[in-house]
């Protein structure tokens, strides 16, 4: 950490900055530029409390030299963390696309949502059974048995199951229905308390991003997870709150390169709510593979205009069978597979 | 709900569009204009599913006409509400500025920290026994036995207390705890779960603003609260993320007269956290007055250059007390008083 | 143009609404729901002052159904613009990857850059003699003198040049040396006075988004310089501005899909400006290229870190190179060339 | 400037970072820390071209330690500028009010436009006759001959007159009107032609804030008009872009006090532009003045549902007296005069 000295601070106010940065167990080092003081701090800044500095006097600002972030970071690890999932392997070679509806509405739906995502070549299901909706007065979703009806269509077919908690009380629920991924979603990435707990599990974390969260928030959030001990962790860039009204989100394809940089967890991409329409989904993930995503969340639905919500965004299984084909093509132009 | 149909839409596309209106109990009605052909829906346009009829090829654009909240709105009630706690109102002719430290600390720390909120002559007392930290390495506050020093403390001068609940799990806690309002922090402004359990109980609610919510998700938030059954909600803008780095937040002095006109329910604003910084306190303090908001929660600490968590936005005893003053006067500027 | 009128307009101030409709040419057409009062204007909406109805006692909302561009949209021409710089065509299967240095610096500079633009397969090349830059301190451009290094390098090699144009009193000086591409930059997409001017040329333009405009402003401009008369435009994404600091500015993908539906005219990519580092430079091109971009504008320079602006984003001639070679096979993935 | 090296830089990449630092003319100072190395640049690290050092690979990041703003800086002078205009102080005790309609229209309009604003006490007044309009198809202002309508009605009153320049092509008809200071727009603030000449100017600027410029940028576009000659700047916030749509822009109060510590140049607010209602006027005013600004810029019409532009903006004459009656109070709450 580097701490700027006011130009006007006094020797008291400087001697009274040094002693409180050796208080808090670091060591000041001052380099008095030409019209700059400048003082490092020798030791772990993490030690300090954010604004500790930044109170005194003397300071005009401080300026962290270290990451935050640990667990997550290549740093710590520079080689590409691979999570498997049922013998399905996220963050390799193999790029997975996880596609299903927004919500488990019916069995029947499901089990023609399954057969639509296996056939057109996924190997891993998503689907919702407790929606956080805007609004209390729409659906929120099917519930409980909803991830029966879920996990039995996907049983059916084969296919590992990715599904959002939204509740700490439910997490006894999600392990007994053997949810493969469990989603943190975009509402949830600071709900601190969530995070303790799906940290401490022995299940791999999908973390969406925030709607306006930095880069350095999300990894944090994930630091989080893997400081209580869940180490799977899969970043899902799902697009940004901008000023831009013309469509959803902003999808941040620039977020892809640099979290593969920043960390050596896997990062899959969101087209569908990014976008929020169906049409978009095609370019968008196109986009998202070119610029390096391990993997997409695609929405499905057998027949979207009747979805129960999100109608608008998920793809017709002949829709998802033709993407497969466009994005294999991508995959293969960049030396990965699908 | 207006439909705006796509100029090359076939009629075939046009009879699916109306049937389905239909079956989703609305009533349309056909609009054919030079340029355009527009669909008005006669009846509750809520009972649509989002994105319904999007999804469908006629259309162009869905414009909503009806507001979505109801229950926090102006048009479901058109008199300001007034919040009593423990006898003292919020939202009337009366300014309340509810000060207090970031967190919890001591119960020595708690003791001159309500003395100076007394002193000052502000009516309620905040602190955080629970903290949302942006790092899992940094204070997470003291936790249950905060409330505990928080309660002596602010009994000792007779202030009601405002603390944050994070965690669903420590309702019964607050509940035994007699917090006096409850808040719900940026960061959980879309936690839909707590906030249907705070809509389940009988204390006033503190709403933070999400950190980039529009005014709308805002109000739907409320609504959930509502909708559950507490009608005693209180807005509080809390500065809004922006392009900008020069400050942490922008505080977003617009959004008080607009949600004025929006809703009955009170306003206030927290110039500590929008700002991020002691030496903005007073000016954003004094135009979030000006423009009309019921309220401040203002951090104060006995001695800010200590305080374990955002030593550079707390006020100390005499800033708070100088502060109170100056409010005193733009108070009566506006034919209010404080 | 739909109206919706207040819940409580008086009769009186709903016939000054129809009237005021009337003394601008259009005809009212009145729908009474059940919570609201509608108005449908027939005509052209084009005809009322903006905010002209807003200010009138009657109005809740008022709603345009029609978009305000008409040369550059898709319903006025439906096919695919291509224009042709000296036989290259830009907008059609083929994609124009237009690369050179990010400023004009000195004769031998431009040489050497031309050479390794046209080494890489490159059939257009850019380069800027005229700056502009954040401060008053730094290089703003070599000048005048720059468009003659600019245009003898580019001859020697046989490439099309493309240069920025920020000053009206220029246009002259830029004709006089046959620029065969304008940019107008992303701190200039809302001169009018500029567009107005570049609109009465006959040479294509390059049209910057500014940092933060919409997509619909982004149009407007662009029809500023369709109004008067110049129909060859070629839009150009280079990031938005977000609250996100990790990388410069965020790449709007979102943008390239919708571009192309709203409007006829092509649109390219620039990646360099957008990260603002070269080594986010491949990955923002592939996303581009994959989500449809016809063409990218790269900044490339024979010794980057020698460059007199922009050091860490300009590719290596080696780069350039390697990134063509990588376009190409996703150009191909998706059935165009390069 | 202090440069933080990668961890794994060699020794060559490090020797090859110290020599090109020589060469831009700074002494490099190397700290040896725990985990990572840090290089202090001693000297004026405004020779170094942008992007020199991040382009090297030895460097992690580059942190500036001093602001790149000089002659606008309270640095530079320490004591509040107050600018007079024909006897007027802008930036002193007093307060000023600058209202007047949106554009110039007719000579009558002027005329009474003037008489209002006179009468509601006001000292200066505005109005363009050159107007930036998003399309080219709405009313672009009146042209030439609106300077006279302007001149002749203010002078009737003896009010200094304040509009907007676009082209440089202008100045010598705002030179031959004697506009008594000249404003530039939002869309115009990083304009640099325009800048570089109204700073050969000896006529005061209103300097706009760019919609979604940060305040160092603002700052330095202040920085180019005084680095050219002209001292006499006044910086007007008029609201900024947000992902909020419930208002156009949001005025940003904290801008104030931190523009005040930043410079010593005065600082005024536009409220009508930032929230883009006459009915929020009031509030933001209030806003505004209460937290430090200096002065305000509002339009105000004889008759708002007929002006040719922002109807829904403008104030009325007996509007505009209140708002005065209003700010006064204000005013006098916080020690100043109006």
């Amino acid at each position: 950490m580097i701490v700027i000295v006011k130009p006007q601070a006094t020797a008291e106010q400087m001697e009274h900055l040094l002693e409180r940065i050796r208080q808090f167990g670091l060591q000041p080092m001052v380099s008095t530029g030409s019209e700059r003081t400048v003082v490092g701090l020798l030791g772990d800044e993490r030690l300090l409390p954010e604004g500790a500095l930044e109170s005194l006097p003397a300071v005009e600002q401080v300026m962290p030299i270290l990451k935050p972030y640990k667990l997550v970071s290549r740093e710590f690890k520079s080689t590409d963390t691979v999570i498997e999932v049922r013998g399905i392997p996220i963050g390799g070679k193999q790029i997975q696309v996880i596609a299903g509806p927004c919500s488990v509405e019916t069995p029947e739906q499901m089990r023609s949502s399954a057969e639509a995502v296996k056939a057109a070549g996924c190997r891993l299901m998503r689907g919702g059974a407790f929606k956080p909706r805007t609004s209390p007065y729409t659906f929120q979703g099917v519930g409980d048995e909803g991830l029966d009806y879920f996990r039995s269509a996907a049983d059916a077919v084969g296919l590992p199951i990715v599904t959002e908690l939204m509740d700490v009380r439910k997490i006894d629920l999600f392990l007994e229905k053997g949810v493969d991924i469990i989603q943190i979603g975009t509402r949830n990435m600071q709900n601190f308390d969530l995070l303790k707990e799906v940290g401490r599990l022995d299940v791999p974390i999908i973390l969406k991003r925030g709607l306006s969260a930095t880069i350095k928030e999300w990894l944090m959030a994930a630091e989080y997870i893997a400081a209580h001990g869940n180490h799977r962790i899969i970043f899902a860039e799902r697009g940004i709150r901008t000023f831009e009204t013309a469509y959803r989100n902003v999808l941040d394809v620039t977020a892809i390169p640099v979290l593969k940089r920043e960390t050596h967890l896997p990062v899959i991409v969101d087209p569908s709510h990014a976008g929020g329409k169906a049409w978009l989904v095609p370019q968008l993930s196109k986009a998202a593979i070119a610029a390096g995503a391990d993997g997409l969340l695609v929405e499905s639905h057998p027949c979207p205009e009747e979805a129960w919500c999100d109608a608008d965004q998920a793809l017709s299984p002949q829709q998802l069978m033709t993407l497969m084909g466009d994005l294999r093509r991508i995959a293969e132009a960049i030396g990965r597979e699908l």
